[in-house]
Parts: C-alpha cells; structure tokens; sequence
C-alpha cells in the first residue's frame, strides 16, 4: 500500500467550509498513507505539520507539540516522501517561489508536494484558534487568527500544490505549513522570504480522497460550490 | 489492490473539455483498478460500459462491440462490484428515481456505484461521435449526436453518483450509461423508465484519481473552472 506515486486525503476542504470540524480519522491511521504532510485537528485545533512520520500541532498559544495516535483530524493530507526534484534555492522571495516553481516543474495541472529546508530571512504563519460546538463556519472562525513571525528562522516548509480544478476538493493551487528547526515557530505559511534552502518536489500521478461516509454531520450537510469556493480563497490563502 | 471501497478514475471529465480526447490508459490497465464502469474511448470515440469485467463499446453507429486490453481511453471511471444495497424496482420514472435514490441511500455527498438490471419501457441514449485531431472543444464535439431509443428493453444501466463538490473532477451528479441485454442498443442514458428491475447501489469511501501527467497536452493546457462546470452540464446531462 506504501506507494510514492498518490497523495492520500482525509475529508475535503469543502467540508470545513460550513464548519464541519469533528476529527473523523485518527493520527495513528492516517500516519500509516503518509510519512508526511499537512492538515488539522479536531474543533480546527490548530495547524499541523507532519514531517518523517511525525505529526505535529501548532497551537493558537504559539506553542509547538507532537500529536498522539489517538487524536483525530477532520481533514489532512499526506504522502509518503520521495522526492523526484532537488534542487537549492538561494534569496528568494515568495512571489517569485510559486511562479517559478509552477513553471519550472510543470505543475499547473499536477499534484505535487512542496518541501524546502533551510534558512529564511522571513517567515509570517497564523494557526487556526480552536473551535467549540456548534461551530461556527470556516470563515467566521479564522475571521481573527493569532500570527507568528520570525527573522532568520531555520526549519521546513511543507505542503502542496493542486491544481485549480481541484479546488473544493482541497486547495486549488499551494497550501504550504511551516515548522522551525527548534520547533518554537510555526503553522499555515502567510509569508516568507528564503535565504538559502533545498527545494524538494515530488510530483504525483494519483489523488486518492478519502470521505468520512460514517459521519452523520457530514452526510446531512448541504454543500455549495460557489461559497466553498469563496471560502477557500479566503481562509485558505 | 482489489477494493470495493473505492471507485478508480483515469482523467478528469474536465480534461474532456476544451478537447483532450486522445487516450491516455489501456482498457487492460484500466480493467485491473475495476470490473464494473463507464469511459469513453480514444478520439472521444463511443461510449464506454464496462460490466462483469468487460469493456463495451457503443459507436455512433449504433453498433456494440468489445473493447480490446490495448485499446486506449481518455476518460473512465471504474470500481470492483460489491453492492451494499439491492432493492426491486416496478414502475418508476426517471426523474423519481434520481430523487429517490439520493434520498433512500443517502447518497449526496458520497460517491456511489448505480446498477439497475431489468426491464425498461422506454430508454433513449446517445452516443459521442468519434472525433479527429485537431480536436474541437466537447461541448463542439458532442453538439450533434446520435440518438438511439427502444421500448420493452431488456438491459444494465450502470454509472456513478458523484457528490456535486467533485464536479469538473468527474460529473456531479448522477452520470449514468446504458447495455442492452443483446447488445443492440447502448450509450449514455438520456431517458428511461423502469419497467421490473432489480437497484444496486454501492457506496465508497475513496476516490482514487490517476491522472495523465506524462501527457503533454494535459500538462500544457489551461482550464477554466467556470468553463468546465458549464460544458458538463450541458455535454454530460
């Protein structure tokens, strides 16, 4: 079943849009499509960052830890690394990141993961604050979001890139985390400046979704397009 | 690999759209990810049905034929056959039947296998005519079509129910084909009403999408999201 080649999803973004966060897979189940990726937990209980089999939280507190197998996610994306590009970046600033890179390895209609290890002049994130029941939606929820920044900060951007057909499905387009080297600084990547760094992408053939069929909230919800869409551009980016 | 939990799609129906009609996938390949299906062939050539582990093809001619392993297809979707549900059917019309079985197997946010065996009172097909590069767009391509009808036919309707947040990726909706028993008359559903059947329904967890990344006219092109949604509304309904 451990195959390079697939991008493995638990639920949609769509399905956090009306505000459908109750975790519906496990970490320990959802490590064993992944050895890395992104997502987030249960009441959109921060930002998580997966990394060599790791999974872990940043919390809306600032503060970083590693999840344990029992806890649930509502939504999240991993894969298992193997990356077929290397290639080092040096004084790079985000805008010029995602254009080149869309270009340079022919991703616009692709699945990709997105890594970069090194040193950042900057990095600016935010971490989605817990939500209670009922929820709230997607965008209500993240209306107000603490930021984290840092300058000269170590660490790992990770995440992926889809292509914009997708979008609903999951994030049309990137949709990066970040986790310093020390673990003091993370979450959804707002900004960031690379000084020098190692960019890895692994492009896949195969987008594998997996639905949470066994949810009552989830099969009863009304779903739109359209909103969803919106709500993406706007909580997501 | 053999799951029933998951419906395997090669391609987008999105791809479909501004013309990308050259095969990308052997019908053999395609038969080892299901038994059970529906696709079109090479050059947007035909409709495809796929039941009990053979691939048929209905030309624009009016003819069905076998579909060979080397034949090549841009566009399917197929799953290993295990129906969760099994219900008879007397005396039911289309559109009750759509609404019906959304609502008795719950199916709007998931992906579901649809088979119904049996006698029909009427069902009217159509069938994409093989087309020649330089491909026109599919709304283009389809614009004039051969229909086919029959009364007191015996036949499968097979096809997929797709939750409407995957639209672009595949249909939303209901995308249903049709095979007679004897094989004289077959395409995409248009209409039908049911006379004595037999309803089988499959729900899924997954959805596995394989996409044509060494193709260069899928890497090359630009899709439109709103375009998209528009042609398959107007193509595949």
């Amino acid at each position: 079943m451990a195959t390079t080649d697939t991008i493995f999803q638990h639920g949609t973004l769509g399905l956090l849009v009306p505000g459908l966060f109750d975790g519906t897979i496990t970490a320990g189940e959802l490590l064993s499509h992944g050895d890395t990726g992104i997502g987030t937990l249960d009441g959109l209980n921060g930002e998580v960052i997966i990394l060599d089999g790791h999974a872990y939280q940043a919390r809306e507190d600032g503060q970083v830890r590693e999840i344990e197998a029992h806890e649930t996610l509502p939504f999240a994306s991993v894969h298992f690394e193997k990356p077929d590009v290397s290639a080092p970046l040096t004084d790079v600033a985000q805008a010029d990141f995602e254009t080149q890179v869309v270009k340079d390895y022919r991703l616009k209609n692709v699945f990709a993961a997105i890594r970069v290890d090194g040193t950042f002049k900057h990095i600016k994130t935010r971490v989605a604050p817990r939500q209670q029941p009922p929820y709230k939606t997607l965008v209500q929820a993240t209306a107000t979001q603490p930021e984290f920044s840092g300058d000269n900060v170590k660490g790992t951007i990770i995440g992926y890139y889809a292509p914009h057909l997708f979008q609903g499905a999951t994030v049309g387009g990137f949709h990066l985390h970040f986790l310093s080297q020390d673990h003091q600084l993370g979450g959804h990547l707002l900004a960031f400046d690379v000084d020098q760094a190692v960019l890895k992408v692994q492009h896949f053939a195969d987008f594998h979704v997996h639905l949470p069929i066994d949810n009552e909230a989830y099969l009863q919800e009304e779903f739109d397009n359209e909103t969803i869409d919106h709500a993406i551009n706007k909580a997501e980016r």
